[in-house]
């Protein structure tokens, strides 16, 4: 049974430091590259964090395992095993950290027996530190998280993504689900460009919800803790249980304005994280 | 001929303070009532803060006019003429204020012979004042601002608005402008959820464009100045010369860029800012 507290003592640690990392690479090292299109973005900076957290975590948990979203991108598996897993984006918004665009996050999240137990997000421009143990509740800077309770879809605002994929099959799919909550009417849209600041904004109830198709699990693992331990929900664009590795997710304030959006989504389906590689 | 840096003096010690009643609003009244469509919020607080700006201009400068929403909203008429103007939007980002959002701004205005001489956009919760004054350069929080030098769009974040007009004629055209520039492929899409600070965006080179239709003089008088004192340009949304009361804004980082928007947009009018009241 692993210490959750040192777990979470750890992972605030090292999020606090690959911040500073990230906000001195915003002044000089932001060299771009791209991975599974032109606007699917990748900087060195991405990597060295990720090599520094895992370093780090290495070191004092050795035999906890990993899913890194650049570790797999350069090859690696992305397995969920019931063995303890560091779950780790680097940076999420790896665009908005190109652009200086004030929403940058490091995202780490803990599972056993594929549960999440620790999640810690550190908004790093922001300098806000979100935490949530299963259980525990969810934080922001020591304060306590809580979702809003507004539960009447026209009063709500709303978080989403374009993402990376421009496929015009999903660019239709995206656009058909955004129309269709944008005329309920709901309030607002919004998206901060990470789902790891848009479900932060959900666990501290500015937005009611946040949805989206081709996210992968380092971008929300921590997340989803937040959201739940700040009192929300999690679900499946079809209206089914979250599925970690699916790339899908709706997270809301309650069950009542998840529901509502999943007869308003248009859900499709992409590769899963754990799908074999596909040969290039 | 008036003292410019009397009038910013001013309008930055109103803006502080205009914040001030702003944040500690968000900790108790946010009463919402709704004015032209069910998504059109205003609060109490929207009224307090613009009567506020408003008094405290008088008393030092007596002889000069206001364009204020909030008062234009309870009739007054919105005309631009040549004598010394304070454009006032007390809260851009009413629903963000709301929702406690991270994005609202008091964006002040001040223009002679219809051209806006001095801008603040104090933008309450991050704490950033923005100021420019015409050919003396934009800044925030005393530090100069420059915007980007990316003129290739494939590499550009893009911001714009939703707004609240839900009219399906209107949606159509804003989500054919959408599709347009998202599949260029640009690299992103974002909104702060107020123009202000989607043009303070731009003049900090954090985004390359912000486009919007349905906008008020109110929400970009400002912000305008802010874009081409750090550099940028203005464009109407049909590649003419800027119309302050036409509720049409292209603001880029160069004409490169604006003019590439120009091709995707979908352009239509709406009723000018100064259009004689129509009967309810």
């Amino acid at each position: 049974m692993a210490d959750f507290q040192r777990v979470m003592d750890h992972a605030v640690a090292v999020a606090r430091k690959a911040g500073e990392v990230v906000r001195e690479a915003l002044s000089d090292d932001r060299k771009v590259m791209t991975k599974s299109s032109a606007v699917d973005l990748v900087t060195q900076t991405d990597q060295k964090v990720e090599q520094l957290i895992i370093q780090s975590v290495k070191e004092k948990f050795p035999k906890h395992r990993f899913i890194g979203e650049e570790s797999v991108a350069a090859g690696e598996a992305c397995i969920l095993t019931d063995d303890p897993t560091w779950i780790i984006d680097p940076i999420d918004g790896t665009t908005n950290f190109v652009h200086a665009f004030p929403f940058v996050a490091i995202s780490i999240g803990f599972s056993i027996n594929k549960q999440v137990e620790v999640g810690v997000i550190y908004s790093c421009l922001e300098d806000k530190m979100f935490t949530a143990r299963r259980g525990k509740g969810a934080f922001c800077n020591g304060e306590p998280l809580q979702v809003s309770d507004q539960t009447d879809i026209h009063q709500a605002i709303i978080c989403t993504e374009f993402g990376s994929n421009r496929d015009p099959e999903v660019v239709d799919k995206m656009f058909c689900s955004l129309r269709n909550i944008l005329s309920l009417p709901v309030q607002g849209v919004r998206g901060a460009g990470t789902a790891a600041i848009n479900m932060c904004l959900v666990a501290s109830g500015c937005v009611e919800a946040y949805y989206e198709i081709g996210v992968h699990v380092w971008d929300f693992a921590a997340g989803s803790l937040m959201v739940t331990e700040a009192g929300g929900v999690l679900m499946d664009v079809d209206g089914g249980e979250l599925d970690l590795m699916s790339r899908r997710i709706i997270a809301a304030n309650s069950r009542t304005i998840a529901e509502r959006l999943v007869k308003e989504i248009a859900p499709f389906r992409l590769p899963r994280d754990d799908a074999p590689p596909q040969k290039q």
